[in-house]
């Protein structure tokens, strides 16, 4: 176990790095990792058994029970990656914002002007987030040195969605009318939330998270030149914030197939990559020494098991042996996934990424 | 007026086409041509006062009532196309599966077997659907000869989505699975109903449509595998049999930024583009000579006007003057938004695009 209390610290580089973090650095690996969004859920009964005594929100504060249902689908499955389990709200709940999920999360008193930006704090990860630190801290000591600890957090402009909107919603109207009518405002409030998010991020990193993932979800309701206005700075700043040598900075989006150049200007190690772009064509446009995630549509695991064998190995292919590769769905596991469905596709993609290196080592992939 | 009780048959060459059927077939244009999906809707106080004393499905099934609304924008703002006023799933209802507004479409009895799809009816439009073929008939006379009156169907994905979900859905479980688990009765379902949007559409064209646009909304939510296997052969069958000299077929979904090559394919004259892929990005993808249609952010109409005075013409630049091309928004323009914006958009376009191409034809844009 590498100095499990300050792991973004003073790693100790002569021990190997779990396969999902050298992949994620485009260092040589024996097979290809895997993790799926959302891989502690409704999808597993031991985690319908916790949510039956517990809310969401509890769970999430709890450490003990935050730990449970985090180490659930690795004790079941054998990922690659373990992410914390928590909510990409909660940081904003500590900014002095209430959450309610009902089931969808909602905000009494959304951001709508200067002051309602002015009155949002900027908290002390140590103090008001200290039960994520110390269930990451748990954690660390719990994996496998072979499995890697995922920390991570909402993009600016995803919380923002919710922040501004109160809710969930179609068009984002009202956050885009902010964004075009109001853009010192509207910039303001990103300023604000990318600091809480790196001070977040980083606290993450400290506490023993071997890689962060920045979930900006709803980046892909944008235009590439409004990204590029409106979210790309304050990405670009929250990844130099948190950036540590050897914890890999991974930027995912959904939609966001109009958006992958500038997503690599962030600066972030790894893109993640949702269904809707081949990940040759991601491949093309990044770059062959970019490393990339994703991207299995999530529905293909409601296939029958060949269909699930012959479309992951279609993506190892796709993306191609040689560029740096961390297997994942292109967006969240769903509620109603078949577990053996999930089963199949661990045990597919690690013995294909083996056969297939081993394969194109003696000279041949077929 | 051309031939105004068969269009679609015996054109008159010798008088000149509408503007933007013009554009769209990559023939030399004046100015560039402007339409807005959804543009007869409830931003308009008009249309508005006749929903308050009928409903959605009166309005579409009395030819009166979808000829007022129809011709509602183009008295207004003088757009370059008239859209028929109606909804994509008139002709899933004339197939014997009543669809009801509450507001979002929902199917009572969804389609998930096998018999199901055998007992949905082919419909004669002549018969079942004559109030659409009428209303065309009225809006050819009634239109300047300068407005192209535009046909339209939903994709039969698109359709596919409700008839199996029931409603509209966050991930389309419920099709996807079919999809993956019974091939041979989606595929059953998707010929039937390409069978029928190609009867509904090639009678548009017979009643006086000028153009047609195929509304696949939903195909976006497939990944590019998906979308060739399970959408492009349906897709591609509809073109061929609709296509009429002259009448040029649009083919449009939301979120395709990873299918436009593949549209392509399908044999369409016009690729409609949403907002989330540059319009420059799409030229570069689909060649110079390939007309497209868009993509301006229908958010950016709640904009200051100077900006959306400023996004047009970036519009116009990125796609290039020389590259046929139709303006229009990158999805259905929203309730809430303020007419001027729409006048102020019309104006613009217009008269950058006469504006811009003088300047080119003199040597030098600025």
């Amino acid at each position: 176990m590498i100095s499990p209390e300050g792991g973004g610290l003073e790693r100790l580089r002569d021990v190997e790095d779990p396969l999902l973090v050298r992949a994620c650095q485009g260092e040589p690996v024996e097979t290809t990792p895997i993790w799926l969004m959302r891989q502690a859920g409704r999808y597993l009964p031991e985690y319908r058994r916790v949510r039956s005594q517990f809310d969401f929100m509890t769970v999430c504060k709890t450490p003990d029970l935050a730990v449970e249902v985090t180490l659930q689908p690795i004790r079941r499955f054998g990922f690659d990656g373990a992410i914390l389990f928590s909510d990409i709200l909660i940081p904003v709940d500590a900014m002095g914002l209430p959450v309610r999920f009902n089931p969808g999360p909602e905000v009494d008193s959304p951001v709508r002007t200067a002051q309602d930006v002015q009155a949002l704090r900027r908290p002390d990860p140590s103090v008001e987030l200290s039960f994520v630190l110390e269930t990451l801290r748990i954690l660390r000591r719990e994996l496998p040195a072979e499995v890697a600890l995922i920390g991570f957090a909402g993009g600016p402009f995803t919380l923002a969605a919710y922040m501004v909107e109160g809710e969930s919603s179609k068009d984002f109207l009202l956050l885009k009318s902010l964004m075009y009518r109001e853009p010192v405002i509207y910039h303001a409030l990103m300023e604000k939330l990318s600091l809480v998010v790196s001070d977040y991020l980083s606290a993450q990193v400290e506490a023993g998270a071997q890689a962060v993932q920045l979930f900006d979800t709803w980046s892909g309701i944008l235009s590439p030149r409004d990204y590029r206005e409106f979210v790309l700075p304050h990405v670009r700043r929250i990844v130099e914030r948190v950036k540590t040598p050897g914890v890999p900075f991974i930027l995912f989006g959904v939609g966001t197939g109009g958006l992958l150049e500038l997503m690599k200007e962030s600066g972030a190690d790894v893109i993640g990559i949702d269904w809707r772009t081949s990940m040759k064509e991601a491949r093309r446009r990044l770059g062959p020494d970019q490393p990339l995630q994703g991207n299995l549509e999530p529905a293909v695991l409601y296939a029958p098991l060949e269909i699930i064998r012959e479309r992951a190995r279609e993506i190892l292919m796709e993306v191609g042996l040689q560029g740096p590769h961390v297997f994942n769905l292109g967006h969240g596991i769903t509620p109603e996934t078949p577990i053996e469905a999930v089963a199949e596709l661990v045990r597919c993609v690690h013995e294909d990424g083996r056969r297939l290196r081993e394969a194109e080592a003696k000279g041949g992939v077929t």
